[in-house]
């Protein structure tokens, strides 16, 4: 019974706040003309193939990557904030019994019980290093709930990190129980390095207007997660693999591509709302699966080249390319993620980013309450 | 180590969008200068104190206060939604052991353990009237799990709602397991009624941005939730009853309230950021306050008085003057709701307008995604 209001009033910024600058941020930033983003000025595409996720997570929160000694340092400090309070390793049998293994819903509601778990309170009522340390500890819990989630739904016992890996190496033990190998390892540090920001993106929008208010880190994070499980925002990574899996052979793709194109479906893994070139992201994961190799890879690029010149024949508006998704599967597979967490492991990368917008947020707070323009029933 | 942005760029729009209309909605309104608030155009303290809550619930969704037979049918669709999926209800113990009874931030949980119990999915991909009634199950739930987590924080079995009863009724009955009498019945439904929606704050300006996204039910309730239990947001309600407690009696009120301005500290119940007048809720509380009458009424009323003279003698830029908190919390104790679940009741009856607004987001749904002016390190 709700009218559509398709016509806003002329006093109505732009629907969605599309292109409106909201606030000031020295975090991250992208050029999508350009096809280059960065992180407090230093491009991740650089050190994404031989850095370490702590290196982005460092960069982004304290605007400058580590020397080897601090990274040194702040790779144990996340080392110890991933053990699980002994409340919130009981409550997350309950909670994986919720929902299927890898949904981020469930991760949702974990990361939120870990905020109430590790004693966060409103920042405004307690000390900015304390809260810094309640978001350091949520984002290192991330991955170890995402593998003790996945583990517990199928049965298994969860598996805790090792003292002697860092995170990306830890979250892979967690998920299998055994230490990974190196390569394993260097691909999925890659991909976390490149996910970790993103410029003022919908989620991280939403945390802010949520911790605007006060309110503590793990409903700040929780919310972050809701954002980014909207498919309008964290997009279709998970799909990918299977729309590979449903194509199965080179010689099927252009008949596939274009049938669902003939059907008004959407492919996955092409487009994005910013870039206008390359997603820079793309560049380096397509990279580092060539490097690996194999079928999938080789019917990816197929993929690639079909759905480029099939979708810039339909729509000539703007030049469409191939997404971050689209090889981050392959990438996330090799790595040894388990398809059913491939879309989790994105808010594992993401809270690198999230965390250092929070620290921004808190440190010159105002209140996000706009104003709405009421245009409904006149008062009676 | 985040430098404070404290000059914002000149194309910034202003701190925390003040002022800035981001949205036409036909839900609500507040008139803060003349001290009037109504929902759909219908002023909710003419109905208060002689309607349901039902009734606020279905003005805010459909537009019109319901027929007799329309209330009915909508209260038994509520009653109905109020059992919990085995799953969920199997989980709160061990959400309820998380933290302690009453906190928001475990009901921020529960809420999002429930959105994926009940099987929300993103509302992009799904239609509209499962949707709908995703987000009325949710908002029915929350009494439900807010007495639930209360019993269980107190070693008590949760107890279930009746079939004869309506909401307002339910909540207590569901609190104490046992039905409640109609005068305190009566003076709940008036306080929910009162606070089932105030505008675009920033708790509906949150789940908007995270609905935006195309996120679940689940997601944008339980990220409501997280931020209104911000101070700056959700406010005091829950720490009234401790001042006047503190306070004790009329002749210590003075000297006790000039004690606290003198340290500089703030006077809950007192100032709104929105009405530059008297608060028309605290109007109607105050009224239901004195019907009720007793000596905790009688200091209220020397600390509104008191507390209004002390404060615009110290500060002249605008009038203050007491806020819908002030009374609220006699209300709810003559009501038998026990302090503990003062701050979860707001969320409680701040579901109907939260929902009444998801409906408008995804009617006509654009993608929250401001602009940020990227202030740090240039690119290097």
């Amino acid at each position: 019974m709700t009218r559509v209001i398709s016509d806003l009033p002329a006093d109505v910024l732009p629907r969605g706040l599309a292109g409106v600058p909201v606030a000031a941020t020295e975090v991250s930033d992208v050029d999508g003309q350009a096809g280059f983003y960065h992180y407090r000025g230093v491009d991740p595409t650089t050190f994404a193939r031989t850095g370490t996720f702590e290196d982005a997570w460092y960069l982004l929160h304290f605007g400058e990557l580590p020397t080897a000694g601090e990274r040194e340092a702040f790779a144990a400090k996340i080392r110890a904030a991933m053990t699980m309070p002994p409340v919130l390793r009981d409550s997350l049998p309950a909670i994986a019994a919720l929902g299927p293994p890898g949904s981020m819903d469930v991760l949702r509601t974990a990361v939120s019980a870990a905020g109430v778990a590790i004693g966060c309170r409103p920042w405004t009522e307690q000390d900015m290093p304390l809260t810094e340390a309640q978001m350091f500890t949520l984002a290192a819990l991330t991955p170890v709930l995402t593998a003790a989630l996945y583990r517990l739904a199928r049965g298994q016992t969860p598996a805790g990190p090792s003292d002697d890996l860092d995170f990306a190496a830890n979250y892979l033990r967690m998920i299998h129980g055994a230490d990974p190998d190196a390569a394993r390892v260097r691909a999925l540090e890659t991909y976390l390095i490149l996910a970790a920001d993103h410029g003022f993106c919908n989620s991280t929008f939403a945390e802010r207007v949520i911790a605007s208010s006060g309110a503590d880190m793990g409903a700040a994070l929780s919310g972050a997660i809701g954002a980014l499980s909207g498919p309008l925002h964290g997009g279709a990574i998970d799909r990918v693999p299977s729309m590979l899996a449903a194509i199965g052979d080179v010689s099927r793709v252009e008949s596939w591509l274009r049938d669902r194109l003939d059907r008004g479906e959407r492919l996955m893994g092409f487009g994005h709302a910013v870039y206008r070139t390359l997603d820079p992201r793309n560049t380096v994961l397509r990279e580092v699966a060539r490097e690996i190799g194999g079928e999938r890879i080789a019917l990816a690029e197929v993929v690639e080249r079909t759905g480029i010149a099939l979708l810039n024949e339909r729509k000539t508006d703007k030049r469409r390319e191939a997404n971050v998704e689209l090889y981050a599967g392959v990438v996330l597979d090799y790595a040894g993620v388990p398809e059913e967490l491939f879309a989790c492991t994105f808010p594992v990368a993401r809270m690198a980013g999230w965390t250092a917008n929070l620290m921004e947020q808190i440190a010159d707070n105002r209140i996000f309450r706009p104003a709405a323009r009421y245009v409904g029933a006149p008062p009676r």
